[in-house]
């Protein structure tokens, strides 16, 4: 019994005709005297009808039948009775009358039911993935994803890019995140690391001139897991040569309009909207804005010059920056729920948070008994203040003034609905910081990585005031997510050791680490620059999902456990000794001070 | 000077246009007092001159140009002078008098020439790979693989098959070749490993539902490398629901006729003919059989039954077989080239290797003193023996007779030029044994892998008679290499248990290792197989390459170093530490014995 037809391709034009189908049984029901059972597969569901005047047997078999039994059946197409039209399901129109049945596979009860709205603990899902798999929400979200590689294969061939694979047995040169490591056997004590980006390589395959490159490319990074990463992941990965942040930005959005119109039908309207690291601190008080609702932050550290406001006054002596939040409708808000927003505040760092209301062309309550005239008419035009508006206030250093008024815009965003949670709003970051003070470390680090090429403009400056010096760097941002960053490269050997110079790398770890790309680039480098997208997020993003392990086929625990398979896992004395290994947890607990 | 065309682009339509072209120098000479210069790129290369009359300055900068220089040039299109015409070059017709030159970047003295016939060692290729890939043929051989990727992808989208990436970093489970492996920092002591294949996961994608998978994946295996092998490798991974052995072989011929026509523009007949395993073995000596040349092993045991010859009397009696080879136009072959095939033959293990010719009617040398009228007679219809035959005899063990004639049937094809070497070959190869011995390891072992399944028709044989089960198992062989090779799997838990125990794989090891696929099909496993294609060894062939290196952009030596950036390298004690792993050099002196 050769399968006909899928399960979601039937329709009343298909009257009459005998067809088979394969597939697991979805639900089964005993209907005064007949059975009736819906088979599923990856493409739909069909009814199928067991009658015991037309077979008795089979009816009797179909008895037998449990749901996710994996069956084959043959039967006859006719059109349901109109009382049992389903006209929101595809096949809706008709009905399969089985006159040969087939268990191809029996199967346990599962542990949990195969329908979307299950309440079941994520790990008993990990672990039975392939029945988490079956329904209709994750496998809609990986189906998606193989359209997602698709669609950006086809952009970016259709642009004269080449694909290239690159090693995943690389060498080690940890700069930032740690390595996953790979005890090579024919050199023993020597290793391998996984890549935590095709980097290097992407860049020599510019200095080999192949002009345009991508890959869509696993990476690792053995990171201590935060709530939605995973240990592997997968990235678009691009580099170009003899352009400049614009063509980079072009092209990029140029995939990103391909893509959401061919897997999502929607409109990206080009060119994506920039903004410089520093308005978007200053307006959204993080570098990843989501711009799915407007709420800005302003600034009004100018309207308090001469404020006899105490707090506020230390704040300024203290270079410090005064900025807020206005939010119309402030009736409806409760002292209540104006002082968790000050918990929040707090939690996040800032000292408090100040607020008044503006209402009846008052200032009312929080700190309007501080304000002088002068300073409420600075602030009624500042902020175009209108009837029922609630300001709230962060006063503090600058950074934590912007971060704090950033954590509670996204509450407030949330909490009164402002967020239009069907829109992809992107947004480019320019102009960041080139280097970032690692306190840690004791020492400056790149903020992208160490073969970012400065700004031309700023290349002055890496001397004595290494921290102004701005970044030929661009994130693309999508709903308040880092989706893609990049720069354009340093492209000759000299600056890449000033670089390293100011990166407290000295000359012998650079070498010894970068030193064959340090080489190349002394054979005929062209300039050159790149992006690289985070997959699983961006189809966390277009799918609606929640974390993105429900965009990964087999994902791990945020400890990196695989709960399906139980890697990592032990292995045999023989694979340690051919490897020259020796486990050594003795020096852990020697680390435990006593 | 932003880039206007690239170096493939300009024509005669072009002329008295003012262009900018990115690229290297490919060639500079100095021309009674003009510079030409040959710029290339990744497109193609163009001609541009310098002349002292239109500009000295950029005449005499242009003097100081070298080979592999980056520059960007600006300039008028011209046509040459009708002397200067190349027209076997697509811009020969033009030239570009340069107006503006910007060096982008110098380049020091290349240790090797950028062309395609160097004579290098490989060792210098790979350390240097930025410029080896800059060879044209390189480069040509990235290219295809590019468009190979798309076709492949293309192909098999169309057929309704989802992309879905399956882990890196998965469960050790060793069975065959050695695992590369992982340390985990979280769980010191346990490992990943990374895959040899997707084989497991692609099952269990089976069994959740996804119905056709494929995925260009990235796979690796620990082996003492041989020749033409890389640690890590490319494969063209596909499985598919409710099929059969046809089913995938449809889908693998129509991937194959697709992938040439649009890649190569070859046209591939369908369907690709087959033969059995233990045809092969008869015909060709091989179950990797190089059709692109005719000349068949032919069995004569038979015409011996009653031989006089005592080596064939012996052979006979310990149930050996007798074949041969018939190579057409003896008279060419001399004494000396015999002894040589002889040579051959004993190299690869037989005893000896039998001739005669068969000239005038007669049969003359060799053994034909050793035959009679009878045999003779045999001999002349069995083979359609001709004027100026040779015949080449084996007579041994079974294995052993056809082996060594499919070895010397191979140099034969080579040395009287009989293979086409520009024809693509394509053969299935059916009816593998399921198992084969493992002197080694004391036990049988699974010829594919163990989860395929046995010839429903030869499972009563798996009990008593293991060796004489076929496998549901297909190879694709193009050219005398394996390029796929696939099976119909096991889907049931029970069937799959006994396929363990037939490999003596206990229970307790069997579930430790496999019990999550084993578990998985319990749940509604659906019938399924699949096939995996090497795609560097099918690149290979495509482009005619003479190793897999050729047509990997990084690839590592036959040791699994990778020259250019020096991986695998030592790592820190920091990076040690963090693993609880300790390098253990002392034990492999102690197994070196004194």
């Amino acid at each position: 019994m050769e399968r006909t037809h899928h399960c979601g391709a039937l329709n009343a034009s298909h009257q009459n005709k005998t067809v088979v189908l394969n597939g697991w049984v979805n639900k089964w029901r005993d209907h005064g005297g007949l059975i009736f059972i819906d088979i599923r597969d990856r493409y739909g569901i069909t009814q199928v009808v067991f009658s015991p005047e037309l077979n008795n047997d089979l009816y009797e078999a179909s008895k037998k039948l449990r749901t996710e039994f994996v069956v084959s059946v043959k039967g006859d197409v006719r059109r349901r009775p109109d009382e049992a039209l389903n006209l929101e399901m595809p096949t809706g129109e008709i009905e399969v009358v089985a006159s040969e049945l087939e268990v191809l596979n029996a199967a346990k009860t599962t542990p949990f039911e195969i329908m979307d709205e299950i309440d079941v603990h994520e790990e008993l899902r990990l672990k039975y993935r392939y029945l988490d798999l079956r329904r209709q929400k994750l496998k809609t979200n990986l189906i998606i994803r193989s359209r997602v590689y698709q669609s950006v294969r086809q952009y970016l061939t259709d642009q004269q890019f080449l694909e290239i694979e690159t090693p995943v047995l690389m060498k080690s040169t940890p700069e930032g995140a740690r390595d996953f490591l790979v005890p090579s056997r024919n050199y023993p004590g020597r290793f391998y690391a996984l890549p935590q980006s095709p980097q290097t390589y992407k860049q020599i395959l510019m200095v080999a001139g192949f002009d345009r490159y991508f890959q869509i490319v696993k990476c690792f990074r053995d990171e201590d897991l935060r709530r939605d990463r995973q240990p592997e992941f997968t990235q678009i990965d691009i580099e170009m040569s003899f352009i400049n942040e614009q063509d980079v930005k072009k092209i990029a959005g140029g995939l990103i309009a391909h893509l959401f119109s061919e897997v999502l039908n929607v409109d990206i309207y080009l060119p994506i909207p920039q903004l410089s690291f520093k308005q978007a601190i200053e307006t959204y008080g993080t570098d990843k804005p989501d711009l799915r609702f407007d709420l800005p932050i302003q600034t009004i550290t100018d309207c308090f010059a001469e404020t006899s406001f105490q707090v506020f006054q230390s704040v300024l002596e203290n270079k410090g920056s005064i900025a807020c939040l206005k939010l119309s409708g402030a009736s409806r808000i409760s002292r209540k729920q104006i002082d968790k927003y000050v918990d929040e505040a707090k939690k996040w760092g800032a000292k408090g948070l100040a607020h008044f209301k503006y209402q009846n062309s008052q200032f009312n309550g929080g700190i309007s008994k501080f304000l002088n005239n002068s300073e409420k008419t600075m602030l009624r035009e500042k902020l175009h203040l209108e009837d029922d508006d609630l300001i709230l206030i962060v006063a503090d250093r600058y950074d934590i003034t912007y971060h704090v008024l950033g954590e509670i815009r996204l509450l407030l965003g949330l909490e009164y609905n402002m967020v239009h949670k069907e829109q992809f709003k992107f947004v480019w970051i320019v102009d960041f910081p080139l280097l970032e003070y690692d306190e840690e470390e004791g020492r400056h680090v790149a903020r992208h990585h160490p073969f970012t090429s400065p700004l031309t403009e700023d290349m002055h400056l890496l001397d004595n005031h290494p921290q102004q010096v701005r970044a030929r760097a661009y994130d693309l941002v999508l709903n308040g997510s880092e989706i893609a960053g990049g720069s354009i490269r340093i492209h000759t050997r000299e600056q890449q050791q000033k670089m390293f110079t100011s990166l407290n790398i000295d000359k012998n770890e650079a070498n010894s680490k970068f030193g064959f790309l340090m080489e190349s680039l002394e054979y005929g480098a062209p300039p050159h620059g790149g992006i690289a997208f985070g997959l699983d997020r961006l189809v966390m993003i277009m799918t609606h999902s929640e974390t993105i392990r429900d965009v990964i086929a087999f994902p791990k625990t945020t400890s990196a456990l695989s709960l399906m398979d139980e890697a990592p896992s032990p292995i045999s004395q023989r694979q340690l000794d051919e490897l020259k290994l020796k486990i050594d947890l003795k020096n852990e607990e020697e680390q435990i001070p006593k």
